[in-house]
């Protein structure tokens, strides 16, 4: 069985992608990715995923630089969810944070814990 | 606002929350909340979860005893993802592991890495 078929998308072709910092295990993010995506990841080593809002696949940081080398890719025991390990350039948010969980719940309220880089 | 609605459950009225190990940094699993798993989760301070297989909420470790306390909950910048640092009693996985991601890409296929707990 291919490496693909192990891979159970959800009814809309879609998986859910774990990205985290290989160094410092932080979780960067979360993405989805369709089977073209996951196979342009594996083609050429950085991070592709599928927006779900333009409908399209799409190289990360393709536009601002800020991509994501993939050092490793683990699956879970359902086979529904990928886990990446990242080097990554620059910040993973697109507020110009490192990380998209930049808010933690704190006296009933998401409160904001990390500042955008300059 | 309150904080239940900065949460963007998707149309099924789900959200996905990744559970970190607070003191390791492993990523132990990925599963869904719906609202009352939120509330559950946060009323009792142990991760609670929504089963799409069962369709039911289910506390996280009820039957195992492998429950998860909640240390710490972040929201995405899209506010459709929540990370939880966990506290960890005995194994997260199904199978047993520590981690459900226990499978990586070696060699062009999905290579266990780590065997289950005696």
């Amino acid at each position: 069985m291919s490496l693909l078929e192990q891979i159970r998308f959800n009814e809309a072709g879609l998986v859910p992608a774990i990205a985290q910092d290989a160094t410092s295990g932080r979780v960067l993010m979360m993405a989805w990715m369709n089977e073209e995506a996951v196979r342009q990841t594996l083609h050429t080593g950085f991070a592709h995923y599928y927006s779900r809002s333009r409908q399209a696949q799409w190289k990360k940081g393709e536009s601002s630089g800020h991509v994501q080398k993939v050092l490793d890719i683990f699956l879970d025991c359902d086979g529904d969810t990928l886990l990446l390990k990242i080097e990554q350039t620059g910040p993973a948010c697109h507020t110009n944070r490192a990380s998209c969980f930049y808010r933690h719940l704190e006296g009933g309220d998401w409160l904001i814990v990390e500042d955008p880089l300059k």
